[in-house]
């Protein structure tokens, strides 16, 4: 299992600090994965070409983040029947990030798009990783024990806040 | 493969006019699913089990829709490993919708919930099957079928004006 | 001059009656233009061809309406250097209006779309005739004779309620 | 008077610096309180259990604080009849709050949670003491007390003002 | 148990359709209530003596209403300290409800209000009887059964969805 | 005192619906006043005659009606020095109101326009009678006798429902 | 003319850096006013009073600023039939401004409140400036002078650029 | 081809750093253009002059940006028949830039203004030179040059994160 199965895009390099977080969590669980830098603006075609072959190349699910008036996610989603999950980013210009929200969550029928929450790259990886997950043991194995980890988090900080009590744990 | 891998949950019978889209579409392509209501506020213990089991008893992909402040498909998240699609349905009391959309995408790190466009339960139906095809061949090609059907409409309905005129195509 | 300078287009025949009020406006000027369904999310491929080959076959503007995740006039945008018109429309299941204006507005630095008001389609039918009208002489009369026309009508309403007082005017 | 009669809850520890006001408040009037990490997301089942003995416990009030899609004080709520008091937290990731207040106010018919202002936490601890107050008249005439603070602070900095002159007191 | 224990007010009769939903869930669980007009801005005086007067004449929890820049709710708080359960209507020329529920919500730090959903007046009086339930087991025991009810209302709804079928079941 | 000292203008004869609000309130105070349609878009010129001549002809108070990207209210006070009062119209392809109330209210340091509530001629016309009534003791008469018309009307309500019960006034 | 005619209040000293630039402007054109702290919330009956004697005292336009549930300039305008000028502060946990603007703006019918630009406190010192200037000339005449002042800048700050060059005007 | 024919115009000086990308746009292109301090609020009569007299100076686009209450593009817009675009600017006390937008966007039918996004004042002077190329070879392939070169700039990147690795390309 080397070959990439998730392919994670986005329009501009800028996107990278946010978007590394889906491909750490995917290195995290060695699950193979490609990223690369496709705009629907800027390299319309190379999107085309990208979004046709996806399948034939092995990919699986897609992610791609945009901002502003993100057109990436849901072109993408125009040209495959893979799973595409969009990740909306907060970029400067960004009317406080509602452009990129709306213009993925709200694809008219017939061409979803699996939006996560705004700059949520992290959550597009595990969303990522569930759906490879859907259909294969050991993958769901390692979310619920990532799940376990979630858990393990919180009491150690309950403990900690009932340990220093909570005038000492701000 | 007929034991129910989708399913399909809401808070209250009157969602169902809505969430019904996503059963007639995983209907279409011969998916089978179950259809529950479960809520995550009248009937907590009732959503506990059906998270915890889902996997256990063959789902692959949880569909869950709610209006207000949604928190079903949140919560279900926070209880399987699964991948779940959720629905924001614009309810009567809605702020405009903005209430359900913005509870069930703004999840918090660790825990995604895929969500699609507001009443988008076709969608969701789509993306279900979208999940299941990204392993499946036969669902994948169906769902390529669906998506040339998509193209063939706008084509008829581009004739359609092209023939009567665009006065009297309105 | 009988070849279509302008194109209209739109995702959907039901955004017919909202974007005919541009091509009235137009035939109004008798400034000669095209009309045809194309969709960014259903037809991508048709998308492309016509973008890349629309300054080719003569157009000069490009008036491209869509609701909801609005991706049909930046897209149109990225693949000519022609003036495109984006006009946002309240689709049924648009929160607002809202995700049409954002996801069209907001494009990137490069890619500008000359965004007109909510279902504003007369308005970007003027906007298409007073591009023309820049650099062409009898549109540009022509636009200030219907600037005229707008000033007239207020003048004919004002002293309509002039003659017949406020109380009766309403 | 030493049990616990108000359980501050929260999804994590870095919550702690705005629910510490609550805290502050409650032990300002010498209410007995306890505080602990709770994470709807996280630790559903740790929630459960809070919920569900909360009464037996001698819990009277709950605050709950949560950023986000954030659905803890709602599920709390869904699970005991005791009053739940909910404080949005304008978390890092958050769409300038507005995720927050919606997911926390806009519960459904039947299941209420009593909001506050955005990282209104103190606010949560006067509620909960009004609420205590409500029959019990030793906290009662505390909170009379504290009115009568707040009243005299702004008479002072009034008087400030007319001492310095107000170009002075800015 | 007869003298009022919760006051209802609401600042025109126009309120009273919405209102009323509070009245009827404190008179089904046999909590003796008043119901009365009352507005900050058209009767500012008797706003006034209504407030200062309502521990002493029994009440233990006020209900406010009101729509637009609303203000009932958050005056009444500033002048007792008995808890205030806030409920922002959306009236005729609300903008969308919002001006309501902001007005309600985000009071200042020292004067707060219990804010339930825009036209939430049900779950202000269910939030009313929570919080004297919170002393009284009576009334503790009737929120229980309530909450009880909730859940076989969704049981109900499930099994008819199982029996016909949800394509009957629309 | 019969020559005009309002003058009430509006861009459009479909605004008078709204607009006549504030004439009728003028009329029962019987303060002068004049009503004409001036539209800052299609008669500019027309505009700046009405506002540059205003104080010479008399006027007081000028009451500005738009909606939209509503530019006529602060036009008119960019180029007089008289009060003017802003009423913000919902119009048709408004985007729910937001734009009326923005592009009135939102005006640059130098040029205020004094904005009422959305569709709120009836107070604008109050307002301008207020203006008039702070150096006029008649008029503030007649608005101390108005406002306790609003106090009554309060009151009779109230009374309407204590004799009918609040079952039977809805 | 030496009593204060003007009246300027503020719920909190932490106001007063926006709020003086009413009063630099009333200082400025030697109009007299008062400036104090008035907390809607914090001393209610203070407000009554102050409303009540606003008249009596010889106040004529009265400047309310407040932030957040702002109720100041609203219930002020209740009892008093003087013109109220409202300014939204945005203060620190305020939602962006919106809760102060809606919360001032959006009064019911009957009583208005004349609201200025979110922090325009500027705007509101020029505004009670017009009311005044309504009917007196000297101050009609200051203002003229200040409008010819705001002239003179947007020249010079033209003729700068004309010189430097835009590239160096920066 | 050296009198200008493309407009740029603000209101204030203070707009210059981000209304200085449109000039620098053209620049490069070499389009004669000119760039002048026109306030909407503060010069109206320059305003009036500047676009009644912008035809026959041989303009052949306007391009004006404003923030807040921005009327300055509509304005223009309604006294001439050239293309007008507007740039929407988040100015200091903008309520997030929402007001500039909608008082730029939402003009009413027959007055257009060609909007770009919120500071987008580079998008502002790509379209002028696409609104002249529209009938002038020259500049149109100047622009296909440029369209080139952003494509060249995202090949570039990406050659970049592969050679580097995105762990490092951050």
């Amino acid at each position: 299992m080397s070959r990439p199965v998730v392919g994670i895009i986005m329009g501009s390099q800028s996107d990278l600090p946010i978007m590394k977080e889906a491909a750490e969590f995917l290195d995290e669980l060695k699950i193979p994965f490609e990223l690369t830098i496709v705009s629907a603006h800027r390299t319309p075609q190379r999107m085309v070409e990208y979004s046709v072959q996806a399948r034939k190349r092995g990919l699986k699910v897609i992610i791609a983040g945009a901002g502003g008036a993100a057109h990436l996610p849901g072109m993408i989603a125009s040209m495959t029947s893979l799973p595409i999950i969009g990740v909306p980013i907060k970029s400067s210009n960004s009317i406080d990030g509602w452009d990129s929200v709306l213009s993925i969550l709200q694809m008219p029928a017939g061409v979803p798009v699996a939006t996560v929450a705004l700059n949520g790259a992290k959550n597009a990886g595990i969303l990522a990783a569930q759906i490879l997950g859907s259909s294969n043991k050991v993958i769901a194995r390692k979310l619920d024990k990532y799940k376990l980890g979630l858990k393990r988090k919180v009491e150690q900080s309950d403990r900690n806040i009932a340990r220093k009590g909570w005038k000492m744990a701000v």
